[in-house]
């Protein structure tokens, strides 16, 4: 059974462009030339650059926040005009713009979205495209034309799920007592994102009997930040469902001075 | 009497989440999955990480400037899943939501803010609430909803102004011919703000009168920067209406090296 | 023969703030308070302070993005509070405000704008007016007002294009078989511009016989970043028309560790 979209005007944007040039602005203009009622969000301009891993991490963990109807533009793109699809997949009543090299593949890969279409149907695009900006000239202006009511069916041909560009997730190594995982990212509190899910570790013991070590620490899971002393160490529950170390009032990347990789285990006590 | 507050539908965010993470996104996006035409005005999200005074300072130099019905939402809270309350301030015909740690103190110690409530109706809140991310969860789907016509009176008990959290607020020693402040913080130009307001300088003498000392180095008080010489050091009345020691076409806070709470001295001459 | 201008309601800022401050959160809740429909767009609060070269040319390739009927704020303001004038000038059915420091001149120069007046008129301004932000006291409450139908032509009296600050920007020495230009800027991926435009290029010869040299290095020109390998140096036409130098999947500014004002040629082979 396809599932009809039903725009409700709102329009993220998710890029690797930061905030110091006009790339933003410019994709911002081009949808309000074509749509000047819309509603758009930023989600986030600060992707490391060309980093298709946190652009999929990222989309995966903040779109079941957006209203349903949302058209959501993710833009990662180091294959700009080359022959690489652009994709427009419908999940869960949103839709999701963004080239084909695997920037959808959790959405894929957890049958979130089922219908993908190859974003082909030129009447979506800018009269005049440049070969380095894609962002700009295609999907900027697709999105304003979906989000007003263009039809999901027009944009061009079907493609299988399976035929879209995989993506090699780094995922934990889970036994019977223990999981082993590793640090996926940091953010602007100097918290550390581990790649060790809130379901990994009730498939391993109640929270409560499980315990972190990484760099030779060993840790209980807190609720809270407040829980520990300002400056002490804690394990946690991030708010997007992933085992976070950080520090209360303070910054996990300097007390532990570990990078993107390091190793993160869970034991059941 | 008690006024009554009435939505501009306007939503401000004031945070020191950066914007390097989906954090403001995500709570974008919860406030338009529940209230799809608010108009959400970031005031910014680069106050220091846990830095409560400096929240607090912005909000209170910036609400005056936003229309009469604008509800403010001001996530600055290390003590985030604790049993620390969540105030809502009703003031000037505008709302404020924070975290009751000191950031609504200035709109308070100022009467400006004199009905307050404490955030505890549950159907304001995510289904699902995370102990990490109240800004998403609890905060941002209250905003949306009392920027669409909730009424405030129904958010949860009343609490006396004398028993939110106060702020220790670092002010200037006055006495009949002399003002010694410090500066209390720096901005992207590089100017540095001091703890002395205008009306502070205006009981001590006419401005032409006043003399400023800073570092060894003497300064009147100029009305523009351009007034100077490019490259030399002034001081002047910022746009906020505190003393500002700035460069003209350069950057205080190279040419003197002096950080935060270093002594400034006013004189009448 | 006159324009008349017909507002979209678009607002878009351009400004050397950042965003580590609330200034540009100031000015928007200055919009809102006059025009609270306005749809307010950041092209771009990370221009270097007080670069006003930097701001003409971001506005000059950008402007043509956003919808007929919108205001333009440009904000890089070093002469704020002196006698220097804000212009107003009507441009291909959109507005642009600017202290007159050089800003519009791009736009003057190639007669895109041809209707300028002066902004005088104080009904257009905030009540009280600071001297050191102008951009939230008159620009802001004046674009307000102008996106809401204020007719251009009470904002103050008419200016002749030629008598507006003019800027000095770097152009290329263009010689029968020969340019000479240099870096420009260079953006978040690391890419520099040029000073080079594809209009100057293809008065030499056809893009493919060209060679771009950049310390001492020879380029030919691609049409996409992934036509060379991974890593590799190489020169195409960036987003606004600018021949840019760029590396496929990393940064020029690294691997070739030049500055702004190097030398860039191009010869015809």
């Amino acid at each position: 059974m396809n599932t009809v979209f039903k725009s409700a005007n709102c329009i993220s944007l998710l890029t690797d462009f930061g905030l110091e040039d006009a790339y933003v602005g410019q994709m911002k203009a081009v949808i309000l030339s074509r749509n000047p009622t819309a509603q758009i969000i930023d989600l986030c301009h600060a992707l490391p650059c060309q980093d298709i891993q946190a652009a999929a991490l990222m989309l995966h963990a903040s779109w079941s926040f957006f209203p349903a109807g949302t058209v959501h533009v993710t833009v990662v793109d180091p294959g700009v005009g080359t022959c690489r699809h652009i994709l427009v997949a419908l999940s869960a009543e949103q839709l999701f713009i963004a080239p084909d090299n695997g920037i959808l593949f959790p959405l894929i890969e957890e049958q979130i979205s089922t219908q993908i279409r190859i974003l082909k149907n030129p009447t979506l695009f800018a009269t005049k495209s440049s070969s380095t900006f894609h962002g700009r000239d295609i999907m900027a202006p697709a999105a304003a034309r979906l989000a007003s009511g263009f039809p999901f069916a027009e944009v061009g041909p079907v493609v299988e799920p399976a035929a879209c560009v995989r993506l090699h997730l780094s995922k934990p190594l889970i036994t019977e007592n223990r999981i082993q995982g590793q640090i996926l990212s940091s953010d602007h509190f100097g918290n550390l994102r581990t790649n060790i899910r809130e379901a990994d570790l009730q498939c391993l013991a109640p929270l409560a009997h499980l315990r972190v070590s990484i760099c030779g620490k060993q840790l209980s899971i807190s609720k809270t930040y407040a829980e520990t002393q300002p400056g002490a160490l804690l394990a946690l529950l991030d708010s997007a469902g992933y085992l976070e170390i950080a520090v209360n009032q303070g910054k996990a990347t300097k007390l532990l001075a570990c990078t993107v990789g390091e190793t993160v285990a869970v034991i059941s006590i």
